[in-house]
């Protein structure tokens, strides 16, 4: 007898006949004996109705109130669920985040789940009920506010969940067939890629893969928490996202991910001396920026330095109120601004062993006039930032360059 | 500087568009210098479908998902209130029943307001926020669960916060002018009511005149919370309903209400002996069913009873069990049920002051040849069981019987 945790995502809870549908899986699951703990998604088209609604009544919305808002998707999910099992004979409990437990910081839309509390949780599996958590959201420390946890949270939800309170492992459904080794959108011949380690879908889901949200996956890591990703519609085995192994190092390249929401800010001619770049990302990161590469460089007049870093689209125009205070402060003379560009990357554990991975990239996509703007890389994964108009023809030339159908 | 609860319907808040009307009503309020409290309910549609989801997926659904379920539609427009208030320029907080402090017992789907712990509110009020609550819904005394109030339940949240916080009134907005003598679609000249007194209202809530839910009455006139009934689509006055005054007495028929949602039983001969009502209806009460009328008569034989009662067309499935169960323990003869009748009713303060107001009602709907089946009257109150057929020509002879368009 496993204990297991199931994730089901908008689409897969979309309207009455898939909560059924999902019940009907988690009620199979049940009856080969294993105790299951669901969490649940809004509706798909839900949480971005609500998103409109409140775009229309204010071009900036008070983040708390965001959060009580969109909370309210998952919590109909759930309910929903927990009365679909139980029409079938099991019985169900719904939870909401703070009934589970998940207790999250203070930073509205993107709160970071500090702990679980998962008696309640332990209590109800041991009176025989499948429980159905709402995913995406938390609850402050004191209990005071509702909190969510950002696009994607519900990932979260449920890799930290299974965490807390010590699952097997931890299935995540949704309406791909698991994790492909890239848009299978832009190449038709994409595999899908059996198993791969935590650092590697880490850097796929942290470079656009929509797969997974980033943040499950690090939990996960950190954890040793197994996932896999597996259809809600069909009944192949997914992807297993698991700690590296042996062979796994026998694939150089796992897979490439793009990302087209990014937006690449230059400061000009910054007068170069010391500590310039810590008092423009100080001002950056305290206005809850993230930021993704950074590149300086000596500037053209030879004196000064330019400064060039990205930032998701989301944050542009708060970046760019930031990044010009800066730029004022510092002496600067401009600050450009560039939203047509993405990011084109290649991951795989087994550039650890292997050379030559960044150079047959970079000449790759020179042989194809792809012009490279800046560049990063980690012992997993090289990164490059392009022209948005390249994506597509990247993204197929390195896939063929580096034979990933042939996994 | 008064502080005062404005409670907002489904129909109030059932678009952005309707929202962000609202927001400027309570912002209106709040220039003018007055503390404002805001109630609101679900949009309208949005309960009604979350329990039609329900009833796909179950004839039966457990009541405490169902609350889980329902509690949502009024945290969304909780949430779309504030936003729209404070893209208004003011400062708002929306809150959820929980977070409003709305301590019900544990009864789901039709719970009771225990106590209203109001700290938070009235600290957010200090610090200058307009604060939003979520109606309808509650939270139990140890915080696991998640109630509601039952139907209409939002008016209740408003008067119970107006009573705790100590209002100096209790705004009801809804998409009506106020509280009319009788229903405008059956006396097309039927008059708006200025001032009502809480018992008259009471009675006209719980007969069927569906602008105000009864118990939230029941709640104000126990805590002497003066409630202006209002439409939210204009600016005129509406209604107060109020403790009794010396001038109400003048007006000897407030109104006219009708309930077409009873079910008459009637227990055919039952012998004859002590305590065979108390026997039946004891049955009838353990199982949660609500008896309004009651008439015991001699049979035609002369030597047993008949007994008839009324009770809510939802309940006359239940009702039918238990009184035929009854009618057999009590060697009864057997049970008719009718559910093709309607009750008629007077209301006024002025009755207690005035005699023949009763004979005058019957004399009435004899001319014109309406049976009655059964009557019942109270100190301001007297209602009258006729065939459903008549409903509307019996409310419009008595409003002209009773001059109810001159006041």
């Amino acid at each position: 007898m496993a204990l297991i945790v199931h994730k089901y995502g908008g689409t897969s809870v979309a309207n009455v006949d898939r909560v059924k549908a999902v019940a009907g899986r988690v009620v199979n699951a049940a009856r080969r004996g294993d105790k299951i703990v669901v969490i649940v998604s809004a509706m798909s088209g839900e949480t971005d109705k609500l998103i409109d609604f409140a775009h229309q009544i204010s071009s900036q919305p008070n983040e708390r109130e965001m959060d009580l808002l969109l909370s309210s998707g998952e919590r109909v999910t759930s309910a929903l669920t927990a009365l679909a099992i139980e029409a079938l004979g099991f019985k169900a409990r719904s939870l909401t985040g703070r009934q589970a437990g998940i207790i999250t910081d203070t930073v509205h839309t993107k709160a970071r789940i500090a702990r679980i509390s998962c008696d309640r949780i332990l209590e109800a599996l041991d009176e025989g009920y499948i429980i159905v958590v709402a995913g995406f959201q938390g609850i402050t420390e004191d209990g005071t506010e509702v909190t969510t946890l950002g696009r994607g949270g519900s990932d979260l939800s449920a890799v930290a969940v299974a965490a807390a309170i010590n699952a097997d492992r931890c299935e995540i459904y949704t309406d791909v067939e698991g994790v492909y080794r890239t848009d299978p959108n832009i190449v038709a011949e994409a595999q899908k890629i059996d198993k791969i380690s935590f650092e590697e879908m880490l850097e796929l889901a942290s470079l656009g893969a929509k797969v997974l949200q980033t943040r499950s996956v690090e939990f996960a890591m950190k954890n040793n928490m197994p996932i896999i990703v597996r259809s809600s519609f069909s009944d192949n085995p997914g992807t297993l996202v698991t700690k590296e192994d042996k062979d796994m190092e026998d694939v150089i390249v796992s897979g490439i991910a793009y990302d087209k929401n990014q937006a690449r800010f230059t400061i000009v001619h910054v007068p170069d001396k010391p500590g310039i770049a810590a008092q423009l990302f100080n001002a950056v990161a305290s206005s809850d920026i993230i930021v993704d590469m950074i590149v300086q460089n000596i500037s053209s007049d030879g004196k000064s330095a330019d400064i060039s870093f990205t930032v998701q689209t989301s944050d542009t125009k708060k970046a760019l109120e930031v990044s010009e205070r800066a730029a004022r402060e510092l002496g600067a003379k401009k600050v450009d601004v560039n939203e047509d560009i993405s990011k084109v990357s290649i991951v795989g554990v087994g550039m650890k062993a292997h050379s030559g991975v960044a150079s047959k990239m970079f000449q790759t996509l020179a042989h194809h006039n792809i012009n490279i703007m800046m560049i990063s890389t980690s012992e997993i994964k090289i990164s490059c930032v392009i022209d948005a108009t390249f994506t597509e023809l990247a993204v197929r030339v390195l896939h063929d360059a580096f034979d990933l159908a042939k996994h």
